[in-house]
C-alpha cells in the first residue's frame, strides 16, 4: 500500500505525529465505502473521517483534499510493478504488458476500480496527477527496457523511444481501457510484443526494408 | 451533420412530421450552450428545448433522453471519415490514423469537445452506444483496409485482424485520448504505420523471422 504523499510534504511539528497505520486505515475506509456503493458525490472528507473513526483534521493533515486522497486510493488497488528478469527484452516487455492486461481485467470485474478510474479519468487535474505518479513510473520502466534493447541490438535504434513505448503499450491500453468488451485473453501480451517486434508486413514483400 | 437516430425508430404518424431542420437546430443549441459554459448537470431537456425555441415534446419526439441527444451532438462535431484511395494499404492506414490524430488535436483545443467526450467516456452506457455507432464504423473501415492488404500480400495473414487494428490504432489512441500532453505532431501517423509494418527488431537480429 502506497503511503507516499501526492506531492504533499509530510507535516511534522504540529499535532500528533503522522501515523502510517492511520493513513492506511483511511484508504481502506474509502475502499470499503466505495464497495458498499457510496457514490463519489456522497464521499465527503467528513464522512470518510467519521467512517474511519478519526477526526477530520487527521484526514486533512495527510491529504489536502478528496482528489489527493483518491489518488492514493487508486495506488492502493494498483498491482505493483513486478520485478523484471533483465535478460530478454521481449520477456520484460511481456511482463510490463501483463500489468496493463491485469489492470484491464480487474477494472472489468471490480465496480470500485471502475468508479475510481472513471473519476480520475473524468477530471483532467486528477488524471494528470495520476499520470505524473503511477503511469510515469510504468512508462519509465518500459523506456529503460527499450533503451537496453537498443544497446543490446534487440531493438532498432532509429525510432524515438517514446514512440516505441506507444507501439507496445498502445494496443494493450486500447483494449484494457477504451474498449470494455474487447477480449483480454491469455497470450495477448506475447502476441502484441511479437507482432510489433517482427512487423506485420510479409517478409517477402517488395517494400520491406529487410534484406 | 448527423441526423441519424441513436437507435431510435423515426416516429411518424403522431404529432407533426419530423423536421431535420429542427433536429439540427437542437443539436446546434446544445453545442452553443456547452460553448457558453453550461455544465452537463445544468443541461436538462427542458432547458435545451427552451433555448432552441421549441417545445419539450419536439425534443422528446426525436431523442428518448439526454444521453441519446448527446450521442448525436458528439457525432455532429466528429470529423467524417475521409474517402480512401484504395490503392496502397499503407496510405489508407495513414488516412485513418490521421482521423484519430485530428480528433485528439480537436479535443485539446476545444473545451466543448473535451466535455462531451468526457461525459460519454464516464458513462459505460453512453460509451457503449457511441462505440456501437461511430467507433465501430471507423474500426470496420480499418478492418476492410487490412483484409484487402492480406489479399494483396501487403499485410501478413497470420495475425488476427482485430489485433492488427489495435496494433495500428492503439498507439495513436493512447496519445490522442489517454495522454493529453503527448505530442501529436505531423508525420506521426506515417511513423506509426511504417514502424508497425516493418517491425522494431533490427533486421539482422538472430531472432528475426525474416530471411
Amino acid at each position: 500500500m502506497a503511503a507516499a504523499g501526492a506531492g504533499l510534504p509530510a507535516t511534522t511539528g504540529r499535532g500528533r505525529p503522522r501515523s502510517a497505520a492511520a493513513d492506511s486505515s483511511i484508504v481502506e475506509t474509502v475502499l470499503r465505502l466505495l464497495e458498499e456503493g457510496t457514490t463519489l458525490g456522497e464521499l465527503s472528507m467528513e464522512r470518510i473521517a467519521r467512517s474511519a473513526g478519526v477526526g477530520k483534521a487527521t484526514v486533512y493533515r495527510r491529504w489536502a483534499n478528496k482528489d489527493a486522497l483518491l489518488i492514493d486510493v487508486m495506488r492502493a488497488i494498483d498491482e505493483p510493478l513486478p520485478p523484471l528478469a533483465g535478460t530478454s527484452v521481449r520477456e520484460d516487455l511481456v511482463v510490463l504488458l501483463e500489468v496493463i492486461r491485469h489492470r484491464g481485467l480487474a477494472k472489468r470485474s471490480s465496480a470500485v476500480m471502475r468508479n475510481v478510474i472513471g473519476v480520475i479519468q473524468s477530471s483532467p487535474q486528477l488524471w494528470r496527477q495520476y499520470h505524473d505518479t503511477v503511469i510515469r513510473t510504468r512508462r519509465e520502466a518500459m523506456y529503460a527496457v527499450l533503451r537496453r534493447g537498443m544497446r543490446t541490438g534487440e531493438i532498432r535504434d532509429d525510432i524515438d523511444v517514446r514512440l516505441l513505448v506507444d507501439l507496445f503499450a498502445g494496443p494493450m491500453l486500447s483494449r484494457a481501457l477504451l474498449y470494455e468488451r474487447a477480449p483480454l485473453e491469455d497470450g495477448l501480451s506475447e502476441q502484441i510484443v511479437d507482432a510489433v517486434l517482427e512487423g506485420v508486413r510479409p517478409s517477402g514483400h517488395p517494400a520491406s526494408r529487410r534484406p
